[in-house]
């Protein structure tokens, strides 16, 4: 039941009887607490500054050509076409009353919207770690345009190392990826295989053996989570792949085309991928309520802020307990299955029932590494590698991207590239904001 | 032979014994011309500022969200896989020193590229014919990136709508297209079909009943080319949909959020779709030579370039004569047999062979106006509407896509979009740059 009067500016049909969710962030953790709310006697508002949910694990393959950006792509209305009780709304939030549980929107047309329940779930965002030129320089791949950004930015490099070979010991052909993490891991191993296996044939002229690929890793492994194993398989398949893997390393400074290391060696490096860490979305302190480490807001074990009884956080953006005095960590499964926990927290407190606390189910952890390359660490210590790790790799995640016709496209991208070779969409589409950028 | 010494900063590594083609443009033009010279004596270098082909018949159906823009692009570098004799080089043309027969390029790298053959295919541009607010306003439609910035500017003026329903009085909803010609007529009619059988669905909280397009053609009939019966065909078709179809209007201004017809009215509408008329790339006015009305360069019957033995230009940017007094209209076909002609030309004159004249056939034309409707006018008097001239067209533009991925990414997408009424890419990527913008 609605406790405050409407805002004037509140424009929506929606019924006044009826108690109203707003849920901020169409990814993983904000589609399923809608989800779950489909058969609840409420109305549900997603806000989201994109009017589209990001299938983040294959940003990856988007960055490096493999796949067309609206292949990773759902309008989030689209999604919710079957369910009524769902609108959408696209804004940035910029702020919250709580006393009038009013959401401050920066939108031309609609300043700010009620809600009788908040779920955020506004996600992460790169995290530099304060270290100089990164937020300048580093390309980050968080977003769909990250991944655009840097495909543009990386056929961008090989046009002019084309037009002037001696570019190349400058570093345009050098790509330095910051972190061994599966991120980390999977884009440099996918960016081994476009230079030696796609690009070496569309530049004849060019000696595409000369383009490197430097993986950084703070600690003194890849994949630090998984298991020593698996941290071998994927070290050994990226050496094969010619992957440069620095481990028990780090960058401190970061110039366009110079990367400079703890070390003290100085890299040249046209291009720096970020994907050294996350942190929470810089909404979490535009919201006035307390944050841990990472900026990730804090919530109890039934996911409700502390000190807001009707709002949640799930999801990157929270920092849920883990049961054993840490925090979950940032992985899409937790988004999911937080969102999914506080949509019934929502029904519970309306029904006058005792919140629960939230227990994450851990269905395992996989990364892939190339062409048959992956490691995959599943529940009841099944660990798998090689070709079993890809396929189920491959299979698990057509399954969990949205929409039929997005995993049909995907699957013909995949088995064209794995057929032929190939990588359809290697256009350069929009400006390449690197050094020496065409105009 | 090459009859002057190569450029100190020309990088590549062709042979100098061989005569050097230097084809400006990757469009249908250029692409003939590379392709016909597959096995001549030559080495081939093409330039475009862009590093794909576009297949421009099909831009609007990716700028309304129906086709992926990666579907109608192709990398220029893999096209030429197999053609061991073409290179490419993506920069833009700035100028050109006829006597030492050197390109002047707009790159960092790359300053200059000498020739023995040149062939100009520098395609075509938007023409305001000076129309006041036209060229800061008006959306073409006549590069890629148009296409996706036309679709985000849709999409984002139905969320506007959605946030702040009085912006539809204020035009927010009404979509102004101009030029009756083909293009004109397939973008009012796949704007009809989305607003009026996906967007409704995406928008149920918003009356998408009072989404307008309006089709402004100056001539008394639309499709002026065709024949009485087509234009009627197309008309009746239009009207069906629910176009707004009005002949023997012009605009006469165009502000951001109005419209002003000749005949006084001022239309509320957020956004003017330019299909109104084209005129030669303004690459022509750099090169120093001969040009007619419309800014085209002068050619003669055999394409080349008056005054200059060893140049040809081609496709839009040429006044092709048609042999009748008149010249031949900006269409792909003729870009492409003109291509094959200035490559045959090229080898003619390095066999010291008299040059031939271009002679045009025309294979007819066609415009497809919606689901199951097109006209199509073929030769032999062959006439089609309907169904079957929309059968028609629908093989004829698969079969002269580039590329198998392509064409099956294509053929997926218009049998999901035909079962489903849906249209997949119907995301806002980048920033919607119209009046009251998201941030």
């Amino acid at each position: 039941m609605p406790v405050v009067p409407a805002a004037v500016n509140d424009m929506s049909d929606r019924d006044r009887d009826r108690d109203h969710v707003v849920v901020i962030g169409a990814g993983f953790g904000g589609l399923a607490t809608a989800k779950r709310l489909a058969h609840a006697d409420v109305d549900v508002t997603i806000v989201d500054r994109r009017n589209y949910h990001t299938f983040h694990p294959l940003l990856y393959q988007v960055a490096t050509a493999g796949l067309n950006s609206a292949d990773i792509a759902y309008a989030v209305r689209g999604i919710f076409h079957k369910q009524a009780n769902v609108s959408f709304r696209q804004a940035s939030v910029t702020g919250v009353d709580w006393q009038r549980r009013t959401l401050e929107l920066d939108h031309p047309d609609q300043p700010s919207l009620d809600f009788d329940h908040l779920v955020v779930a506004a996600g992460a965002a790169a995290n530099y770690f304060g270290i100089p030129g990164a937020a300048d320089h580093a390309f980050p791949l968080y977003a769909l345009t990250d991944a655009v950004t840097l495909r543009n930015h990386i056929l961008g490099r090989f046009e002019a190392a084309d037009a002037d070979p001696s570019l190349i010991d400058d570093g345009a052909l050098t790509f330095v990826v910051v972190g061994g993490g599966p991120t980390g891991v999977e884009v440099a191993g996918a960016l081994s295989e476009l230079f030696h296996k796609v690009l070496s044939k569309d530049f004849r002229m060019l000696d595409v053996a000369k383009a490197r690929v430097v993986l950084i890793e703070m600690a003194d492994v890849v994949l630090p989570p998984f298991s020593p194993a698996s941290q071998r398989h994927a070290r050994e398949r990226l050496r094969t792949m010619g992957v440069d893997v620095r481990t028990g390393e780090a960058v401190t400074s970061v110039a366009p085309t110079r990367v400079t290391l703890r070390s003290g060696e100085e890299l040249p490096a046209h291009t720096l991928v970020w994907a050294a860490g996350v942190q929470a979305s810089p909404l979490a302190s535009a919201l006035d309520v307390p944050v841990t480490k990472g900026g990730r807001i804090a919530v109890g074990r039934d996911l409700c802020i502390e000190g807001h009884r009707h709002a949640y956080a799930i999801g990157d953006v929270a920092a849920i307990p883990d049961g054993k005095g840490g925090v979950l960590p940032m992985l899409a499964p937790v988004a999911s299955q937080s969102g999914r926990h506080a949509a019934d927290e929502i029904i519970r407190s309306m029904h006058g029932q005792r919140s629960r606390r939230f227990h994450y189910l851990d269905k395992g952890t996989m990364a892939t590494i190339g062409r048959r390359a992956a490691v995959a660490e599943l529940p009841l210590h099944i660990r798998l590698s090689g070709t079993p790790a890809w396929v189920s790799w491959l299979g698990l995640h057509l399954l969990t991207l949205i929409g039929f016709r997005n995993r049909a496209s995907v699957f013909v991208n995949w088995a064209w590239n794995y057929l032929t070779w190939d990588r359809g969409p290697r256009i350069i589409l929009g400006p390449d904001r690197g050094p020496g950028a065409m105009p």
